[in-house]
Parts: structure tokens; sequence; C-alpha cells
């Protein structure tokens, strides 16, 4: 018979009343354990005096202590009863609180996107207007249904119903003509141009780049070694003909004809056709960037380069981050048939596939028709927020700032008036309290496009007035001989 | 005032009663307009008469067009009504059925992975036995009280709460000694061993590979251009003096410790202590592997290598995907501070951060004690299942198969003792509808390991017994002189 020992002198704080008895007592022990109250070695009560001692019963108390046994916490032999075990070190101790992240690589480097979002964030969404009633209902029911058919999924293309509900999704918004089996579903667009360009891209393989364009085309070509060609944009967006000059044997092409990052400009079609002669004639990729293209508030948006395409010639990326919420990490690609098995089988060897749950309830949330719904929602409430953006700045960044009419997106850009460069410009912006980015950041060869990246989807319009007052005086600094930062 | 059009013949099926009618409404008009039935051009009623004509109110009509003018199936103009868009071309009846996944690399060429499962696939946790009421409860409280911080989070390092729990999770069930900022959330270990090979290899770069190995790390080095260094794994986890003869100098090296990648060995001390000496003295990284580490049978498990490493050597990985569910897709890197910065960076370019509500719940999971009360019962199921597993063999597959003695993880290597390639082995058990993987798809230049990696987790003991009893008829056809495929 195991040597009975007395009590130790735990002090079990109150229990919540939301709480279980048997998930408090875990945490209080577990805590004791952690702080060193009770210390390694310590022999543990048996669990019917322990029960007894703290008007517990037995049986949640041989729960908490076989869980804290199979995490480590406490060891058991018959005949010696319960003790703690000894703990390699305190890391509860040791830690500290969580610096800020420090971590973006070039072009973003200086800059912090700390919680929450200051005027005038890029391609923040209004995620407080995300209906998150809606997708907790979605979620729950298939989490009460979670079949273990859904939890040992592994399919690297992604959740079938998923596939098939954006198959009909993209078919029907953006003109894509493609098959279920050619969607891959990813984390999103940084997922998929890193996939790509891995796929697609040997080093030292030339690629056209958008000159200004999206800095995450620029780290995921630069990660798989390509030699980046920068190719101008012009009101047309990408300028074909300079980029046959540069590299007319390049291996493929990156594109935002949708709303060309960061300039906004529309892609025509005469442009369109011209950049799908280069690559039928050459044999060259298109990874299309279907950015923020859900966002035109004006008519309809156009359809995607990729329905104009007879030659499988183009990958059309896409993301649902911030047309839902940043935290979902789910996006896709649209692979012609001809690749989709070389796709597939890099993306098994990056990370196998992508979460279980969340594509299931997304595709509810689409074939539901809340997603159709929650588009129209934000597609009022970011055209109001742009109008006020405007209207704002009209008022009071004349002469110092210019908002071009681009009717879509998230973010619009806006040209210095003032005589700053695009850095002098974001730096003074951020001494008041205003995030922005410098549009230098997103050149490569070209010289300061100045002006600034402004976001306005997170942001009302009392906080869009009292974001443009700062940014106002910010900008007058140089305007009235101050200096810039 | 609009032409008032009569309402065309659209026929609406019999509303579930579990179905909105907004949500049903919603569905039996897109489907009409995917199937044909309401060819585009078509004009739909005003919304006052179609709610009339279908006993409808108001509301739910303009709610449901305006979802699908939102979606792009319908457009409306004032003064001309509604209409059906015209579709790029039907995407529904294109599809169809997903072929199965051709899409391994090599070494995993020529398998498929059907569900369900069968006997004796590797790597299949028992999710049946996952207590999803739990993690659905724990996922549903985090979705009704989810914050806007929570759904626009993008910390590349992961859930700060997450990373907190998982920091004494690990401190106090292997000994890990690190703080919450040295913890990288990513979706698995495949993306761990993806991220680390393309951050500390540069292309030609040697690395040690234990021979033979786990084929995920084989395909990371493959990936990142390095060049491997097959290392022989003995009784004791791989040979570092055979390491040092053939690449002193490699920049690190890829070990299994724990429970060795396939053969199962524990690596001793003594062998710890030499491969920590060798990337001291010549300033490799060690990525250590914790694979399997929760499932040892019999004692504790041994801490892990990063918990002896006073040098920052060791960069350690580990998955939740097979100890909770496949399609959950978290894993985590322990990184020596002095890398932390460099690893973020990287993992930015990747694909940004892993979702976010998962990182919610699995902190749950953890600190309320669900994730040790799991781990305990999956011991006590393993365990009895690798028993019957033995037990059958030793009765069925005397003279053709031999289990060493090896407590520990989700499956166990089987030598074959019938004079078949584990390559014939493997094709004649297939032929009997059995899941095996011969061991030669892990070997690299070591000639055949003659044996099969079997996994008994995902399988009741009747599984069990009928599967050994198929394995045995497949594995006696050369004993018998039969061809063996």
């Amino acid at each position: 018979m195991p040597k009975r020992v007395t009590p130790p002198e735990i002090t079990l704080g109150e229990r919540p009343s939301n709480v279980t008895l048997t998930r408090w007592l875990h945490q209080q022990l577990r805590q004791s354990i952690l702080d060193g109250r009770l210390k390694s070695g310590t022999r543990l009560p048996a669990s019917r005096d322990f029960a007894n001692h703290y008007k517990l019963s037995r049986g949640t108390v041989v729960a908490v202590f076989e869980e804290l046994q199979a995490e480590g916490y406490l060891s058991s032999t018959v005949g010696a009863g319960t003790w703690v075990n000894e703990l390699p070190e305190n890391p509860q101790r040791a830690r500290k609180s969580s610096p800020p992240v420090r971590i973006l690589p070039p072009p973003l480097t200086g800059l912090t996107f700390p919680h929450p979002a200051r005027p005038f964030r890029c391609h923040e969404p209004a995620v407080t207007d995300f209906p998150m009633d809606i997708w907790a209902r979605l979620a729950s029911r298939r989490l009460r249904a979670a079949s273990a058919a859904m939890l040992a999924e592994r399919d690297p293309r992604g959740h079938l119903p998923l596939r098939e509900a954006l198959a009909d999704y993209l078919g029907v918004s953006r003109g894509v003509n493609c098959a279920a089996d050619q969607i891959v579903i990813v984390s999103g667009v940084q997922q998929a141009l890193d996939l790509l360009a891995r796929v697609l891209l040997k080093p030292g393989d030339r690629v056209w780049m958008e000159d200004p364009g999206y800095f995450g085309a620029v780290i995921a070509f630069r990660n798989a070694r390509a030699n980046i060609i920068p190719v101008p944009v012009d009101e047309r967006g990408i300028s074909v003909t300079i980029g046959r000059q540069r590299a007319c044997r390049a291996k493929g092409a990156y594109i935002t004809p949708a709303h060309q990052f960061p300039l906004g400009v529309l892609m025509p079609l005469e442009r369109r056709l011209e950049i799908l002669a280069w690559a039928r004639e050459t044999g060259a990729f298109l990874i299309e960037d279907d950015y923020d293209s859900e966002y035109r508030f004006e008519g309809r948006p156009a359809p995607v380069l990729q329905s104009l395409d007879k030659n499988e010639s183009v990958l059309l990326i896409g993301s649902f981050n911030k047309l839902l919420f940043p935290a979902l990490r789910l996006g896709y690609i649209v692979v012609p048939s001809r690749l989709v098995d070389t796709v597939l089988a890099f993306r098994f060897g990056i990370d196998q596939n992508s979460v279980g749950l969340e594509q299931a309830v997304l595709s509810d949330f689409i074939t539901e028709g809340h997603m159709g719904r929650h588009i129209r929602r934000m597609r009022e409430l970011y055209a109001g927020r742009l109008t006020a953006l405007k209207e704002e700045s009209r008022r009071y960044l004349g002469g110092l700032i210019e908002i071009p009419h681009i009717p879509a997106g998230l973010s619009t850009v806006g040209f210095l008036r003032n005589g700053m460069s695009s850095r002098e410009a974001e730096i003074a912006a951020a001494g008041r309290g205003i995030e922005t980015m410098a549009l230098d950041r997103f050149t490569l060869e070209r010289k300061d496009v100045q002006g600034l990246l402004l976001g306005f989807a997170a942001f009302d319009e009392s906080r869009i007035r009292r974001g443009i007052a700062s940014l106002a005086m910010a900008l007058e600094q140089r305007r009235a001989g101050a200096p810039a930062a």
C-alpha cells in the first residue's frame, strides 16, 4: 500500500463560474508547478486524500493527475505515489513579452504594422465589418459534423467542394474559364507567388516585373534566384514594347491587369492582347495577380486576362485574405491543365496542403450566397470611404497631393505635389502618426514615382477626416520650408 | 417607370426545413442560371412582382437579387430592370469529378493514399478517436468571441498565446529550453523543412542526411539545390564518424534522435553528445525532427537533443498534424535566438503567416489540459495496437517478417525474412489490399534495407488481424515459389 502523505500547501485560486472543475484544477496545479510553488520532487497526496482535502470528487482529481502526467508535469508509479517532475528550466520565468516584429524583408524594411491599424494602412480590409456571426455559425455546423474524412484530408489540391464552388464563382464573377481540378488552394498570394516562382523559374532565368510593382512578387522571384527584368508601367499597365526590347526571351512575367499595383491603372483590351501575343510567340508564362478585382466601384469589373488566353499561358492567382479577413490564410492558383501535375508535385514538397476546416467553411460561405452579400456590402462601404478620402483631400491637401480617378481597390495612390520625395513624405507622415507606403518602395530601376499609397478601406469617415488633417500638416512642412524629417 | 415583365417560368424546388428562405432562393436561382434553365439575357420580373408570384417577401427577393448581382450572375440598371448575365462558359458542365492525385514527388512515386486508409498506412493517426466535440466547443467559443485583432492577425511568428503555451508544453514534456519568441508557428514539418533548407543552405552546400531517412527532408534539400551527403544509420542513429569522413565541413545535418525515421532507433546520450560536438567544432546546424516523440509506450520519452545544446546549433521542429489531426496544418520550429530574425524575414516571403483561428483553438486545447488527456488516451490505444500487431505477426508472419522491439511511434519497421526485396514485398502487399511502404523508398546510397514500414495507429485490432492475414498471404508467395508481383 502506498505511503500516505499529507496534502501539500497548495493554494487553489477561486474558480470562475464559466470554468469546469477539471479545467480549473488542471490550470491551478500546472501554474503552481510552473511558478515553482510546487517544487520538483514534491509528492502529492493520494487522489482520494487530495479529493477529500479540497472537497472535489475523486474522479476529477484522478483525471487531472493523469493529464498532468501525460503532459510531463507529474510522474507516478505504483507504490511510490505521484510526484512533481523536475522541469528542465522554467521557460515561464525566462519569457519576456514579444518585442515588435522586426522581420520584414526589403523592400518593406523599416515598416511596422502594429495593431490596430492607423490611417492609411494599405490593404487592411474592414475586418470589423466582416459577418463573423455567419462565419461562426457555418464553422460550428461544420465542426459538429466533422467526419474522419475531413479531419484526415490531405489533398494537395484542396477541398473538392471548395474548388468546385470557386470554379463557379470565378467563372461567373471574373470570367475565368477553368475546371475545379485546375484550382490549387494555397494560403494566399504570397504562397502562390513563392510556389510558382520555384516551379516556373530556374536560377538565372529572366522574368519581367512591373516597375513600379508588387513587392511580394519581387521577394518570391529573388528567393528563386531569378533575374528580374524591370519593365516600366505606363497608363495602360506594363509596357510590352519595352519588355520585348529588354528581354524578349524572358521565361515569363508578373502582371496585375485588373488594378495595377501600386498605380491602380486598368490594362485595356489592346494591351492584354499584346502581352498574350508575346506569351504565345515565346512560350512565356504570365502570372496574373487578380488583386482587389472585386472592388471596382463603377461599372462591372473587367474579366480576367486568363479568359482571353487560348494558349495555356496564364496562371491566375488570388486571395480571400483581404476579401474576408487576413487570419483566414486561403487563396488559389488557377493552373493551365498542362502544368497541374508539376505544380502539385512541387506543392506537396512545400507544405503538403492547406488548412482543412476553413476550406469547408469558405465553400459554404460562397455557395450559400454570403460571399456575394459581403462583397456587395463592402463595395458600397469602400466606395463611400474612397469618396470621403477624395473629398477631404481636395479640401485639405490641395497643392500637396493629387489623387487620380481610380474607382477600385482598398487603397489609392496619391501623387505628391509639394516637392517631397516619396520617402520624405512617408517619414513626415509617420511623424504625425499616419501610416503610408512611399511609392519608391515599389520601384526597381525607375526613379522615384513621387507619391504615397493610401489605404482607406478599414477607416470610417471620421478617421479618414482626422487622418487627412494630420497628413496635411505633415506635407505642409516642406512647403513651409521646414526640414522633411 | 421600368417596363413590367411577366415572371419567367422558373421552377423553384422544395425548400428543406433547415434552410432559410434567402439561402434557398439564392441557391435555386444560381443553379437555374448555371444549368442554363435561366438563359443569359433573360429579364427577371421586378422584385415586387417576383415576390407576389412566388409568395415571398419583397425584402427577401431584393436581398437575393443583390447577392446574385454582386456575384456577377445578374445585372440591373434603373429603367431596364434586372437580367441574367452572359456567363463566359459553363464550368459546371465542363467539370468532371476529381481524378486520384497523381502528384507525389519521388521517392513517393507510385503510391496513392485513398480515403479511408487501409492497414498498414504509415503515419495515419486514429482520427476517429480525436475528441472533435471538445475541439468544436473550443472553436465555437473562439469564433463567437473573435475580435478584430484576431481576424487581422498577421504575426509571422504566430499567435503569441499559442507560442507561450507551446514554450511551456515543450519545456515540460520534451525538455526544450526556449522562450516563446524563439518559436515560429508553421503549417507542419514539411513547411519547417522547406523553410529551413532555404534559409540555411545555398545551392551546392553539403548537408548530412540519415540513410535511410525521411523523404520529406530529402525533398526539401533537393528543392534548395543542396548537395545531400548520405550518412548511414546504425543501431544508435546517424553515424557521426562516417559523416565526418564523408563531409566534415558540411553545413548541417537532419536528424531524428527520438525515433529514427524509418528504423525507429533511439539515439543514446553518447551519440547525441558526439553530434553536438561536431556541430560545435564546425559551426554546423542540426535540424532535430522530434517526430512521434509523444508516443513512447515504455518509460518516459528522452528529452530532446536541443536541451543539451549549449551552442545554438539545434533547430527543433515538430508538428500537431499527426498528434491531433492531419487537416489541422500546424507545426513549429524552435529557432536559436541568433537566427530568429533571419528565419522570420524569410518566412514572411514564403506565406506571411499561419492560419489564425486554429492557433487560438490549439492554445486553448493545450492550456486547458485536453492535449495531455488526448496524448495519454492515444498512448494507451496505440500501445495496445502495437501489441496486437506484434502478437498477430508472431503468430502468422513467423519466418516472413520480423518486428524489432521499438515501443514507440505510429508505425514500425518489419524486416523481411522471406527473401523478397522491400519493393517486391510492397507490391505483393498492395495486391492483397495492404498499404505499406518499402524501406528502399527511404534509402539514398545504401542498398535495400529489406523491410516494410507498417502503420498501426489508425486500425483497431480486428483490422490489424485481418491485415496481417492478408499480408501473410502476400509474403507467402515467394516462399511458395510464386512470382513476387
